[in-house]
């Protein structure tokens, strides 16, 4: 059965604007974190990946929904929308309680940064096999 | 005949991340800032309406195409690819050279925020006119 | 006996730089967020502070030792150097195991904002008491 | 006679928090920016440096005197209050017309990359003698 994953986030003060919210930017960066957090908690760090992988971003795609303030705690669910063969699509819903504040699509591609540029790659098989559970899930 | 705003933005240093490129919520910073800078060029600053308007975002959707680094002077060309009633659509395209850097829709609903509160407004008369002038661009 | 608030903060990716390492401004901002984590801590949120007051900073004295990166988890132990009239000085300091990664001295001013604009008052007795217990311990 | 370096800053919408002004972050990163603009004015380009140099802070210290708002031009004087043999100390006043933002003083390390680590190295002579041109000068 698909898993979400399912991450907390308090909107810190240097994160709003002079609205009185979160600043949109803040929402989108949140959900970098998640996915970092889903990597992780795979013992797939970003940073330490032993064969020099890292997941640059090439499509965000987000819907704002409802303002967060200073100090909200936002519920962050993650899934993944789509395993490509070099790239995952991720699904993430921030919320707070019942109330959604931003759902966004993020699609991260699979690279080698070995040789110090960065190359797509296939996503090797051992990293596929993790992430597979997360497929398939909905967050809405 | 539409015209395209043109914008200027060097990369800063705190903008740059571990993989040693802009990070991607960086760029989409810039789109802000191009569309902030239009209004301004307008006599519409965000921050002196004299209606007491704001420009909230609900949606922005960019493609990252290739990296840019620290120093790099990116041309932004923003325009209006849907001018609505109480929303406007902008498209922006971030280059170096004939290098894209990203392209982004960012979606901005006019509120007025007289009450403390934010509510959709229909766009005054005044400011659509001087919007219309970016609608039908094209920036690829 | 005086007492050592404790937080920890993970370094994010987008808080890192091109240099490799954590942002110079990210520590910084570090601190803020454990001044805010005491305040809350002490149920006396920055934000929904029941008699309309804020802390603006108005002095900040770091010192950067040691380089943290991407995913470090970072110990913040922080102390109260100088409990003023109007005015609290916080002493932070950041470290991984026994690495000082920096050091620092932040001064905020307890402010009034029940009229808009921000006057400086003196600290309610309420608030003096609650912050004393960290007063007059070190923090190296 | 001793030069001041001035440049200017539009405070933007993203830097500003829910006080409704500029962040003091913003402030600090804003000196930065200043400290690599001087460089870039000299051919010193903090990234392409041909010797592979980079110039980490070690030691910050702000006061933050007036708060500043979204869309406010700051003016930036920046010199050098000491040239040591590897440090850099810059002297940095912000100000908007006669009232002054922000002072700082920010300390800045020459170090060698070359070998992927960063080494403290003495500032090398063709370096020195571009910067002492802003040696003495007083910013306020």
């Amino acid at each position: 059965m698909p898993s979400v994953f399912c991450s907390e986030r308090r909107v810190e003060f240097c994160e709003t604007d002079a609205a009185g919210i979160a600043h949109f930017s803040s929402l989108i960066i949140y959900m970098e974190q998640a996915e970092h957090a889903l990597l992780r908690s795979l013992g797939l760090s970003v940073a330490s990946s032993s064969f020099g992988a890292s997941w640059p971003r090439v499509r965000v795609e987000c819907d704002f929904i409802s303002p967060a303030k200073f100090e909200d705690v936002l519920s962050l669910q993650t899934t993944i929308a789509l395993l490509g063969t070099k790239s995952v699509t991720y699904q993430h819903r921030l919320s707070i309680g019942s109330t959604v504040i931003a759902t966004g699509k993020v699609t991260s591609v699979c690279c080698s940064r070995l040789d110090g540029s960065m190359t797509s790659i296939i996503i090797p098989p051992h990293i596929r096999e993790l992430l597979i559970q997360y497929v398939g899930a909905t967050v809405g």
